[in-house]
């Protein structure tokens, strides 16, 4: 197959204004998903897609949900190379405020940007639209040149991810053994900077607790029984004071025993990367890490477990003052797990260490609000080194591991209901205002995203 | 003057059903001051009040304010021994839900408690016209027996008590000289229990203060910016959790350098007092004291400052979760106070603690609610021991010193605006449900109440 990727990637080249074409007859399909009134217009573009994919050679079908369909594709060859399910959604966001788009949102516009790039300008073009086809594109291409595909691909596309996804879990369990592949490909991140391609290889889990604390079975009044009775706002902050030590290591018992150091590679990696903690911070109006002593802002962000508090609430909030001592008072609390950790352990974990603070005379009560395994793709995986070549190899620069605090449900998903990995690697950037007026692509991330996934496809092939 | 005081306790026993005359005469005028419907009777209760002086020997006086009027009396006799002002207020609640009263609420029932005591039941029994009274009535009973009291003694009456006392600051500034006493006598307090007498000498005082912190200035995704990020809510718990130690004291700088040790014959008369910490915490459902470690609860809630957290606010508080990191976090800081204690130099002292330990890149807002010094009676002036030594005499039971943790505005303002102190003496009983429904005093409070002035009163002569 390697030898037929210089012409797959002269062909892309060549072929970049159809691409595009193509990519515009999608983008002027108004699926918006959380709108009843598209509903018709997400059946249509669920449609083109089912006939794209069988152009290509897919055994394709527009799949019935409660909500809008499924499109999946498989292709007929015999199996050969590993199988990858490529993975993406072909609903957007409603384009409201319309007033602030310079052009009409579904009639695709290529823009000169003040930098000289040019710019896809439209709802859809990058997330997911402009994305998902650089997939498609490449498989086109490979299809074109050498009659095939270099290994074996299935495709699943959703209409529901803007809309919370309610169709993704029953699907996947009704297909779980169709939909099943060796590794899931999901093209929905982004690339580090203008010029740096990135995987994303980490991504934290989450255990969210809500704890409330009842000391008197009733509000006080401080002039009364101030100091006497137990205040269990005091008592509450002493004990949230306590999760972070002094250098900003989390205190529950075994928080730490199942966290692995970052490999030295990647920590080298990160550290070449041009990434200036004083600007990150000053985005926000920040300029003094808060973390864990000795530990870089990437590292902590992308591959360190935390605890944050994301809601405190007790006694009078009001205008003015009461010298209330309230009866209750409560928090909502969140840690971010790295790969190995357990969530049970970890809620376990805070709830006894909240219960070793109580008096005896005062009880607690906890909520779990969800917990998520941290995920992350193995470096010494079949998957990761080929991919990263092939993106060093296709923008001239090394390809980086990201990590993310934020979650990305489908990657979970895989993993627990299909047992697959999955490779995330996007192409977008991080202006380009998505869910929001004037969203666009780069045109060169939709060129270099095709020919990023040609030599992909043809690295997992070796 | 002592040669007559017997008569005069025989005199108000003989003319107890005479002194419940007057006192329901009283009661029928529903002065209700909160209400404009009521303003003619709160007028009428003024006039009322202004007769009885006159008719006492006093030259007294209904003076109009912009709300209800005052009455303000004086004795003509020749000044002799200390000059008293009593301070009363005939204005009373509102009495809804009225269905919930068992005999109509301006209409003075006599009932026959469960326990065999009677009980006066009417809006106003107990606060304050049924209090007031007990002063009035000793007056009268000295007036009839010697032809006149037995110190110099000037009364101010108001009606706004129950709404806030609007008109009390200023009346009080414009005369100033005419108001001013030795001292002042104030009956709106508690006995100590149905049998023990009391007198408050230590009322606290309060600084209120409410301190925003901001991190970053916008809230933030815990995914994208946990732990690097400075959480305020983080910040602030830790900073609240250092505002008392481990045994319960006040880490503030110089926060006790002005507070004195309690006398050892208080603290020995509160030992012996029929006080039981675990019953006094069970009401509301607490047994374990939570304050200074090596403090009989006594003496947290009367005589020592302490610091409490009466409210805090920050992050996501709705239902369900948010990974957020807010930008802003607060909470509302008391601090009560005894004798001695500077609210500003406390007030100083709280903001320079919590400044102390905020990084350079976060900031915190304080807002000033308000400050009053604590207020007590010297045990070694003129006023207390001939007080608890009448009070001793007609309970036969050792009368307490008591403190209240709550404040007494009025105390505050002879204070403040006439340089007096004030002898708190109070006959009522907790359970008179004062400002609700079938509020009641005991006729026993009543009777007691008026002989005690009378000792008091000749008790001043000596």
């Amino acid at each position: 197959m390697a030898d037929h990727l210089s012409a797959v990637l002269d062909h892309i080249d060549a072929d970049l204004d159809k691409s595009l074409e193509r990519l515009f007859e999608f983008i002027r399909i108004p699926s918006i998903s959380t709108d009843p009134a598209y509903k018709e217009d997400c059946r249509r573009a669920a449609e083109w897609l089912t006939v794209q994919l069988r152009e290509l050679g897919f055994v394709a079908a527009t799949r019935a949900t409660p909500g809008h369909p499924m499109v999946v594709g498989h292709q007929t060859q015999a199996a050969k190379g590993p199988h990858v399910l490529f993975y993406g959604h072909y609903d957007v966001q409603p384009v409201d405020p319309v007033e602030l788009w310079n052009t009409p949102p579904f009639e695709p516009t290529l823009v000169a940007a003040p930098n000289g790039d040019t710019w896809i300008v439209a709802r859809g073009a990058s997330d997911d639209k402009g994305a998902l086809m650089t997939f498609l594109e490449a498989c086109r291409a490979w299809k074109t040149v050498s009659g095939e595909l270099p290994i074996r691909v299935s495709i699943l596309f959703e209409g529901e991810e803007e809309s919370g996804s309610p169709s993704l879990k029953p699907f996947l369990e009704a297909n779980s053994d169709e939909l099943s592949a060796d590794v899931a490909l999901v093209c929905d991140t982004d690339m580090w900077d203008d010029e740096t391609p990135a995987i994303t290889t980490m991504l934290r889990g989450l255990v969210g607790e809500e704890v409330e604390i009842t000391c008197a079975d009733r509000d006080l009044h401080s002039g009364m029984f101030g100091a006497a009775a137990r205040n269990p706002i005091h008592l509450l902050t002493e004990i949230l004071a306590t999760l972070r030590d002094a250098d900003g290591r989390i205190t529950l018992q075994g928080f730490y025993d199942d966290v692995s150091e970052l490999p030295k590679a990647v920590k080298e990696q990160w550290a070449r990367l041009p990434f200036d903690e004083a600007s990150f911070l000053n985005q926000v109006g920040l300029s003094i890490p808060a973390g864990e002593k000795g530990r870089g802002v990437l590292e902590q962000i992308w591959a360190r477990p935390t605890c944050e508090i994301n809601g405190i609430v007790g006694g009078y909030i009001g205008e003015g003052f009461k010298t209330v001592i309230p009866s209750k008072a409560s928090a909502k609390v969140s840690f971010r797990l790295v790969s190995g950790q357990n969530p049970t352990k970890i809620r376990e974990a805070f709830r006894d260490h909240v219960r070793s603070y109580m008096p005896a005379d005062c009880t607690v009560t906890f909520r779990d609000h969800g917990a998520s395994p941290a995920l992350s793709l193995p470096l010494d995986g079949p998957w990761l080194r080929p991919a990263l070549d092939a993106l060093t190899a296709e923008w001239g620069r090394e390809a980086t591991l990201a990590g993310t605090g934020g979650s990305i449900p489908i990657v979970g998903d895989f993993k627990r209901l299909l047992g697959m990995d999955a490779l995330m690697v996007g192409f977008a950037r991080f202006d380009n205002r998505v869910h929001s007026p004037n969203e666009k692509y780069d045109l060169s991330s939709f060129h270099h995203g095709i020919r990023s996934w040609a030599r992909i496809l043809a690295a997992f092939a070796r």
